[in-house]
C-alpha cells in the first residue's frame, strides 16, 4: 500500500486501485474530456464504442471495448451520446439492468423535447437507475482545468444510492455536487446551461431604450439648442455632461419602477378585497424582475457619482472656474458668501450621498451570500424600509438640485421641460401613493387581506 | 406518457401523476398558500379540515376531506395548525403512526414555550416521524412567487428518510433545503424568523449614541462658537462639514473598538495564566459583535470618503478658493509652493487612501461567500494583520492631518479639544498596548497559554 | 421531560439526555476545546486518557476513564492524539471494531506523509469506520465562541452512516458540515488548513516586483530628473503623484496579462491543430491564476481612481491652479475655452469611467456567491466579452490621455519613454492579436478544434 504523495491541486493519481471503474459510452468531445479528467483523478476508465479502432483520440490510459463489454466492467455508465441515438441502448437493456446511467446530454434550445433527455432515457431502460449530472459543466473547462466559473454540478435522480455514487465522483473531480431532487428536475437542469440572463433581458432593454431617449433629448436641449441660439459649440458635452444628466435620471426612474409594482399590487388587492386571485401577467413579470431593475438603477447611480466626482478634473470646469475668478479679480471685488446658495449646494450633496449610501447597502444585501444569511423579516426591513428611505433621499436630492429652476422660463428650452423634471414624475407619484397607503384606514384592511382575510369569500379562484 | 412542455420558471405542472399526494391539515393562510404552490408544482393536494364546506377558499384542484380520511391518502402530512390545537391530533395517533408530519408552525416571540413546537408534536404522537420545515418561508412570498429573499428552507428531524422526503418537496417548490440535523435544532429554527438583526443591535445603538454626541460637540464648537465670537453664520455646516467631521471620528473609534476586546482578552489570559476560564460576559458579547462593529466603521469611513470627495463641488469651497486667489491677484503677488505643506497634504491623503483600501479589503473578506472560501489561517492573516495595518494607517492619517494644531491654542475653543483629538485616544491606546504585546517576552507566554499551557493548573474551571 | 429554555446562541444545554455520549481520546488542547464545546451543546463527554488523574485540566462535567473503558461507553470516538501515537490504538482494535473514529489531526507541512492521517488510521484499524472532520476548525475559535471565520467543517469518510452521525454533531455545535466524499479526500482536507493563499502567491509577487520597478522608474524621471535639470524639489511626488502613475500602469498591464494566456492558448491550439495535448506548464499555471491577476488589477485600478479623485484636495494642485489663474489675471486677459482640450479631457475621463465600471462589474461577478448563480454561458459572456470591452476602454483611456505626448521630445527624459507608453505595449499587443483571432478564417478552425476536431489525429497524447 504505497501511495506517492500528490500535489494540492489534483487528488492522488496513484490511488486508482481504490476508485471504482467508470464506463463511458461515446467518444465525442465531452466523453473524452470527462475521461481525461477522471483518469487524472484516479478512476479507471473504460470506453464503450461502436468501433474500438479510434483509440488514438481517447486518453491513452483508458480501455476501449464494445458497448456490451464495457458496460459489464463498471457499475456506473456515463452516457456521452446524443439523445437521437439513445435507441441503440435498448438491446443492451439486460446488461444495463441495475446499473447507474449518468445522462450528461444537453439540448440545443429550451424545452426542445416534451420530456427531458434523462426522463426519456429512464423510460427506454426502466430497469436501470438514471441520474442527471455534468451537463452544466463545459468540456473546455474540464479539459483546461480552469474552472474559474461555478464549480457546482446539478445532480438529480430517483435512486438515492445511485445519486450518492455520482455525487462522490463529482466531488472527486474537484467539483461541488448540488442535489436537485428527483428526476423531474432534469428538465430544469437541461434548460439551465442554455439560458443567458433570462431575468435581465427586459430590465436591460427597458433601460437601453430609456437611456437612448434621454440621451437624444439632452443632446437636443443642451448641445443643439445652445449651438443654434447661443452659437456655442458644446459638442464635447456628449462625453461627460450629457451622460451625467442621463445617469441620475435613469437611476431615479428605475428605482421608482422597483417600488411601483408593489403599489399596483396593493391597489389591486384593496380593490379586489382578496389576495387569492392572481395578478395580471404583466404585474407578475414586473415583480419578478424588481431586483434586476434595482441593480441596474444602482449601476446608473454609481456612474452618476463617478461622473460628478471627476468634474473638477475637466478642462471645461477649470476654464469656467478661472473665468469666474478672473472676472471678479479684474472688477476688483470679492463676492461675499451667499448663505442660501451654500445651504442649497450642501443640502443636495448631502441628500445625494445619503441616498447613494442606502442604495449601495441595498445592493450589498441583494448579494446571494448575504441575502441567504438574513431571514424574511430582516430582508423585508432592508428592502422595503431602507429602500423607500433611499427613494425619498434621491427624490429630495433631485428636487433640491433643480428646485430653483422650476419657475424660471429659461429652463424650458423649446418649451420642453428639463429632464430632471421628467425624472421626478414617477418617484413623486410612487411616494405620494405610498404615503396614502400607510394611513391606518388604508393600511389596516390591506394588512388583513395579506394575512388571508377576504372581503367577499365567494370570489375565490 | 405525454407531458406537455413547461416554462422555465415553474416545474412541469402536468406531471402530477408522478408526484406523491401531500396532505395538509388546516386551511389557514399558510396552509392555503403552500397548497397553491404545491399544486402548481404538480403535487396532488388533499386538505384535512373540520368542516369540508369551506371549499371555495382553498385551491380549486385540491380535495377537502375530514382529517382522518385525508391523512390516510398521503404519506406526508403538513400540520398547518397552531400549537394550541395540536391536542386534537392525539385521537388520530393510530392513523398518523409512521406518517411523516411536517411541523411548519411559528411562535409569536422568542422561546415562547419550554420546548419547540416540533418536539411537542413528536411527544404527542410518538409513533409518527416529525420533521420541522417551511417555517422560515413567508406565505406572501409563496403566494406571489417573488422569492427575492433567501430561498433556504431549514429542515430538521430525527428520521433521515422522512427528512429526505420533505427535502425533495422543498426542492420541487424551487427552494433550497438546508439540513440542520436532529429535531433538537427545531427551537433554533423556530426562533430564526422572529429575529431582527440581533447581533447588530448593540453596535448600532452604540454608534447612534456616539454619533449624536460628536454631532452636538461639533455643532457647539464649529457653528455656535463661530456665531457667538466671530459673528459668522456657518449654519450650513450642518449638512456636510459636520457630518464629515463626525464620520471619520466614528470610523476610527469603531475600528479601534474592534481590536480592543482582543487586547483585553490577551491581558486577562496573561494575568490568569490560562485560557480555560471564561471571559467576563461583557467581553464575550463584545467579541461576538466585532464583525458588526467593523462593518459599521467601514460604513462611516465610506461616507467620510464621499463627503470629502464632493468638497470641490460645494459653493462654500469654491467661494473660499476664489477669495484666496483674488486676494493674491489684487496684491499682485504669487505665493510660492510651500514644500512642507505639499508633503503634509499629500501624506495624509495617501495614508487615508491606503487605510481605506485595506478597510474595504477587510469588508470584502467578511462577505459570507468569501470567508467560506478561506481557511482559518488565511482569515486570521487578513483580519488580524491587515486589520492592524488599516488601523495604523487610519490613525496616522488623523495624526498627520491634525498634528500641526495640537500645540496651537486656537484649536481649543472653550478650552475643549477638537474632536479628532478625542478620536485618537482609543486607537493610540490599542496600538501602544498591541505593540507591547508583540514583544517576545510577552508574546511567548501568551502563545503558550493559547496553545493550552497553564501557569497554575489548579485553577481550572 | 422538563427542559428549561435556552438562549438563541447556544443550543439547549439541558437536553443532554437526548444526545448520545461522545468519547474523546486525548486531553490535549484541541481535545479539551472540543469537549468543552460539546458539553455546552448537550453532549455527555467521556475522555479516554492514559492517566485518569489530570482531571482538573479537562471540562468538569466530563468523565475521565482509561481508553478501553471510555471507548465502550460511546459509539463515536474522537481521536485527538497525534499521528505518531496512533500505534497504541492497535491493541484496542477489538473494542474499536464498528465504532466511528473521527480523525481530527493536522500535519505541520503539506503532504508530510505519503498517505493522509485518516487513511493511515483506517489501515491500522480496518474494522472501524473512520471519518475525517474538524481539522479545519481552530481550537481557539471553538474555545472563545467567536467563529467569525468560515463555519464550514469538511467531512469525508467511506461509511455513509458514520459520516451522517459526525455531520449531526457538527451541526449541533453550530457549524456547517460539508461532505467532501470518500476518505480519499482526507489528504486534501488535511492540506487545506496549512495553505496561505496558494493561488495568490505568484500574482502578488509579480505585481510587487513590477510595482517596485515602475516606482523607481518614475522616481528617476519625475523627481530626480526634475531636481537635477530643473532645480525643482518635487520630492512630495512620492506620496501621491508617483503612486497615481504606477497604479494605472499596473492595472492595465495586469488586466492585459489576464487575457494574454488565452491568446497564447489559441495560438498553440491553432499551431498544433488539436486541443488534446497539454499546454506547457507555465501556461497552465498562468491560466489558473488569471482570476487573481484580474482582482489585483482591479485593486490597482481602484487605487488609481481614488488617487485621481483626491487631486483637487492636494496643496500642490490648488497652488498650481492659483498660479495659472493669477498669471492670467495679472496679464489682464481671459483664455478662451479650447474645444479640442475639452474634448480630449472629457473623452479620457469618460473612457476611464466606463472601463473602471466594467472592471468593477467583472470583480462582482467573480465573487463566489455570484459566480455560483450564473451558468457557464453567462460566465463566459461576462468574463470574456465584458472583460475585453473593459480592456479596450482602459487602453483607449491611456492612449487618449498620453496621445499628444507621443511625438513630443520633452516626454523622453534621459531618452527613456514615459511609463504610460511602456504600459501600452502588452494591452495593444493583446488587442491586436485578439482582433486577428476573431477573423472568420482564423476563428472557424479554432472553434472546430475547441469542439474536439483534430487536424492530424495521429498526434494524440
Amino acid at each position: 500500500m504505497n501511495k506517492n504523495s500528490s500535489n494540492i491541486m489534483a487528488l492522488t493519481p496513484n490511488t486508482s486501485n481504490k476508485r471504482e471503474t467508470v464506463c463511458i459510452f461515446g467518444t465525442g468531445d465531452f466523453g473524452r474530456a470527462l475521461g481525461h479528467k477522471m483518469i487524472q483523478c484516479g478512476y479507471p476508465v473504460v470506453y464503450g464504442s461502436r468501433s474500438t479502432h479510434i483509440s488514438n483520440l481517447i486518453p491513452k490510459d483508458a480501455e476501449v471495448l464494445s458497448h456490451a463489454e464495457a458496460a459489464q466492467k463498471a457499475a456506473i455508465i456515463i452516457i456521452a451520446i446524443q439523445r437521437q441515438h439513445y435507441n441503440f441502448l435498448t438491446p443492451l437493456a439486460e446488461i444495463l439492468h441495475g446499473k447507474v446511467l449518468v445522462d450528461i446530454s444537453n439540448n440545443l434550445k429550451l424545452n426542445q423535447y416534451p420530456e427531458s433527455n434523462a426522463e426519456y432515457l429512464a423510460q427506454l431502460l426502466p430497469g436501470s437507475r438514471v441520474v442527471k449530472a455534468f451537463n452544466t459543466v463545459s468540456a473546455w473547462a474540464l479539459q483546461s482545468g480552469t474552472l474559474d466559473a461555478s464549480r457546482q454540478v446539478f445532480v438529480c435522480g430517483d435512486d438515492v444510492e445511485a445519486k450518492q455514487m455520482v455525487m462522490n465522483i463529482v466531488r472527486a473531480l474537484g467539483l461541488t455536487p448540488l442535489d436537485k431532487g428527483s428526476l423531474l428536475a432534469a428538465q430544469e437542469i437541461e434548460n439551465y446551461p442554455l439560458q443567458l440572463f433570462p431575468m435581465w433581458k427586459f430590465p436591460i432593454f427597458l433601460s437601453l431604450g430609456l437611456t437612448a431617449f434621454f440621451f437624444f433629448y439632452c443632446l437636443a436641449l443642451d448641445v443643439i439648442y445652445t449651438y443654434i441660439y447661443e452659437k456655442n459649440n458644446f459638442s464635447f458635452f456628449i462625453a461627460i455632461t450629457i451622460p451625467n444628466r442621463v445617469c441620475p435620471v435613469m437611476a431615479l426612474i428605475l428605482l421608482a419602477l422597483v417600488y411601483l409594482p408593489g403599489i399596483f399590487a396593493a391597489i389591486i388587492q384593496l380593490y379586489r378585497g382578496t389576495k387569492y386571485r392572481r395578478f395580471p401577467d404583466w404585474l407578475d413579470k414586473w415583480m419578478l424582475c424588481r431586483k434586476q431593475l434595482g441593480l441596474i438603477a444602482l449601476a446608473f447611480a454609481s456612474l452618476h457619482v463617478v461622473f460628478s466626482l471627476v468634474t473638477p478634473m475637466r478642462a471645461f470646469a477649470s476654464w469656467r472656474t478661472s473665468k469666474g475668478i478672473i472676472s471678479q479679480a479684474l472688477n476688483n471685488k470679492t463676492e461675499p458668501l451667499n448663505n442660501t446658495n451654500a445651504w442649497i449646494s450642501d443640502c443636495y450633496l448631502a441628500l445625494g450621498i445619503l441616498g447613494f449610501f442606502l442604495f449601495v447597502l441595498l445592493g450589498i444585501t441583494s448579494l446571494p451570500s448575504v441575502s441567504n444569511n438574513v431571514n424574511w423579516r430582516e430582508f423585508r426591513f432592508v428592502q422595503s424600509k431602507l429602500g423607500y428611505l433611499a427613494l425619498i433621499f434621491c427624490t429630495a436630492h433631485t428636487l433640491v438640485y433643480g428646485g430653483k429652476w422650476f419657475l424660471s422660463p429659461s429652463a424650458y428650452k423649446w418649451y420642453l421641460p428639463n429632464i430632471y423634471m421628467l425624472s421626478l414624475v414617477i418617484p413623486c407619484a410612487v411616494l405620494v401613493v405610498k404615503f396614502v397607503l400607510i394611513f391606518p384606514c388604508v393600511d389596516k384592511p390591506l394588512t388583513q387581506i395579506r394575512q388571508g382575510w377576504e372581503r367577499n369569500p365567494k370570489h375565490s379562484e
